[in-house]
């Protein structure tokens, strides 16, 4: 299996994601957060990448079956329902209900990788579901990194090695890796055993921590703790039916 | 110090740049062939993005004085002097000259980095003195490694990761890195003991192989072996004087 591992996601090319598996990760906070509004009973959960298509979406659905939820820069939106906190989305808050989502760098992804023959969204929280149905769908697979404002972050490549690790020891799969899915692999494997702390050093767990949010990216760093499997069908994203 | 490195060339703004050191990185194969260059007594290297402008310079230049190096995916472009192998800039060929010097990915980002204080090429075979010519200058550090095609490619990531490296332990330097910095120093400090071999494995250094320029690879992976500190100095590269 051709495996490529993207650090930023504007250097995916979308003509190369054809018949492949796409797994989107964006640690802090949008995989985390998606995972949680799923597992949490939300209907769907629809990804925008700027805020006014995210408002006009909801306007369309109607206030009592859409929520609104998104961030910029961390601190969620003006007249949102909801930040990108994955503690927000609790089963009283989004049970139900559709979540319109917006935010800085993650749910940019999901347009650009609609070409891909099946979409998911990768976290550490579901990790080892990502890598079952990856593992089960067989196609040349394509990991991207939502990074943060363009730039490479460690929490998103963590992951992507994670997963790499886990088609390896856990499913055996024989895997050709392009450099970057080889540094990932590698960057998971010398951290194993400081996952969380890793996370919460880089550049992107420190900010939030600076935001009061350092919860989040405790929370985002506990492997297998939201079992969901995202999926993205006709630009929702749904948890897969035949679960 | 602030040390930010890019894993790409394309992530790096340029208004970032003002009054910082600036290392440009690409070990396979561009820095280590003007490290050859200038080592073989050439009297300058003029990098240029596109074959066209490089042909423009000869012509002003004069053949007698300039010689026209380059390659486009690894081979020699045609109708040129040299190719970007720097087992071709012997002494008998460009000592004296005026090397003019357009590759693939590396001598596209001398022009980015223009508005930096010092701009200095980095390669794994001058490392120690790009690392104390960084040290003596004091200034904040930007690493901006080639990579290859726009992508992320092992060598130069690995030969930033051996200078932040050589900063902390024989220079003593305290730096607060970005995230991809921290990955690159874990990337050396994991694969230390087999740079070459990583290198080798790497996605440009099995395809140098297979056109027949494996004796490149290892030679660009020989820490020291070129001792020579480039230097861009209006538009050119050269030996620094004070040295």
């Amino acid at each position: 299996m051709r495996t490529d591992l993207f650090l930023i996601p504007g250097s995916v090319d979308k003509k190369n994601l054809t018949g492949k598996t796409v797994v989107l990760i964006d640690v802090l906070r949008a995989s985390t957060t998606i995972c949680q509004a799923l597992h949490s009973g939300a209907r769907a959960v629809i990804p925008f990448e700027e805020p006014g298509e995210a408002a006009e979406m909801r306007a369309k659905l109607g206030q009592g079956d859409a929520l609104l939820a998104g961030e910029r820069e961390g601190i969620k939106i003006d007249n949102f329902d909801l930040g990108n906190s994955p503690r927000e989305f609790t089963p009283q808050s989004v049970a139900g209900k559709t979540v319109i989502l917006t935010t800085s760098n993650g749910t940019r992804a999901y347009n650009k990788a609609k070409p891909a023959a099946l979409i998911l969204t990768g976290a550490i929280v579901n990790i080892s579901k990502v890598a079952a149905r990856v593992a089960r769908a067989g196609n040349d697979l394509v990991i991207m990194c939502a990074g943060r404002e363009g730039q490479f972050s460690i929490e998103d490549s963590i992951c992507g090695g994670m997963l790499i690790d886990k088609l390896y020891t856990e499913h055996k799969l024989e895997m050709e890796l392009n450099d970057a899915a080889s540094l990932a692999l590698l960057l998971y494997r010398s951290n194993r055993k400081a996952i969380k702390e890793t996370i919460a050093q880089g550049e992107h767990g420190r900010y939030l921590q600076r935001i009061n949010f350092g919860e989040d990216v405790l929370l985002a760093g506990e492997a297998d703790s939201i079992p969901v499997l995202p999926v993205l069908r006709d630009s929702r994203i749904i948890i897969e039916e035949s679960e």
